[in-house]
């Protein structure tokens, strides 16, 4: 189950971070590290020394230039978030977050990004709106400054507990993530993202969406789609029904 | 209950541990630190710049020459052990751990010590048969170097947690169904019907839905949508994409 969480980490600036979230990932049996656009050198000296004997991880580490890239064939897609948004988005605890894990994970083509933003300014809008949930580690209100590695550390630790716990529980039930065996796959973020990027279109065709005036209409689309963690034949509907919508637009005998 | 938490640093070597403990300890609203024997200048830049704005727990912070002086007024002392021991003690996770406190801090004069050993070779024998029980964090058996702030973090993070599930006992069971407060009440029973209704005629309009085979498709539809939970808003702006399909569907100039 470990070897299928990715931890994402989103523009960087300190190379002793990384190689501190290296450490607490491998302590806690994590391997998969991607980099999105880092903002400094990630196979830096400082980055290795912190590593302390994590610096495996380094060197498998990926890097894309884009979140979407890097989370391509993750199946879940949680952000960590320090702050609350004008959007609300489901939130979840660490622990809330670690009780999902084994039912996410019981596909074995399915795959969990945990995705940490900058040290100065955490994950931007756009970059929240592409997660299935959104994770808060419940800090101090009057001092809420958690290292980043420190914040990879909690939930590695939440998702090494779930691991464990699942083990000694024996597989109990299989906890998939409706709570009962599913019928088909879940949907890829790349899929979502192609929807998400269809729907626009589509809307803004029939005159629904005015992207200049956008009043946040595929922020709340996104966020409806995303939570409600869309399987992959009605993801095939979905983009049917678009394309049948699009056929009505572009009919030949509308002559406008 | 925060407040009579200790964390006791045992022959620390590097200042920037202390530092970064210290910090870690106040993103979790912990605030009492002591030292003992320190085998560095723990009132260092290093700590202070890893403090990160934590600088008021290294300013407060009390220095002792031995375990039994810093513990003294303590009525729980655990200590934090990497190591399985020849002499077995009672041993427990940091979950195990965390759900006992609020029972020993149940006595307003009750006090808890969190005791952490030396970077390089833990807590000796002698401090270890100190303490009421050990605590372990389970790493990964191939690599098990948490770094002394992440070990700080780890147990902080679990006393944090323990406070919070007793503080918010009663608030969780509000039943916020995204566990967040959220923008804009949810869609009632009768709205989702109507939209379904809705949805129905259109499909059926653009072609993409034949009521006399159906092939799943509306209770898939019923199934994303109810599980999604649908708020107010986002039905209006639902029933409004179907509202403008239909536009097309009918538009005057299509001359079907």
């Amino acid at each position: 189950m470990l070897d299928r969480i990715r931890i994402v980490l989103i523009g960087t600036s300190h190379p002793g971070n990384i190689g501190a979230a290296a450490r607490a990932m491998k302590t806690m049996g994590l391997a998969d590290l991607a980099l999105v656009a880092p903002r400094c050198e990630p196979a830096s000296q400082e980055a290795i020394a912190r590593a302390s004997g994590a610096d495996d991880i380094l060197a498998a580490m990926q890097r894309f230039d884009a979140l979407d890239a890097a989370v391509a064939d993750c199946t879940w897609v949680v952000g960590c978030s320090a702050r609350s948004r004008t959007l609300p988005w489901p939130l979840q605890s660490p622990r809330q977050f670690a009780a999902q894990l084994p039912g996410q994970l019981v596909h074995l083509d399915a795959r969990v990004a945990i995705v940490f933003g900058r040290e100065d300014s955490g994950l931007n809008n756009a970059e929240l709106q592409r997660c299935n949930a959104h994770v808060h580690i419940p800090t101090n209100e009057a001092y809420s400054s958690l290292n980043l590695a420190a914040a990879v550390q909690v939930l590695a630790y939440e998702c090494r507990q779930a691991w464990l716990d699942g083990e000694q529980r024996d597989a109990r039930d299989s906890g998939a993530p409706f709570g009962v065996a599913w019928d088909n796959p879940l949907a890829s973020h790349d899929d979502l993202e192609r929807f998400f990027a269809h729907l626009e279109r589509t809307l803004i065709a029939i005159g629904f969406h005015d992207p200049n005036n956008p009043r946040q209409l595929m922020a709340r689309m996104r966020r409806l789609f995303l939570r409600a963690h869309v399987d992959s034949m009605e993801m095939n509907m979905l983009r049917g029904i678009l394309s049948a919508v699009d056929k009505q637009v572009s009919a030949p005998s509308k002559n406008r």
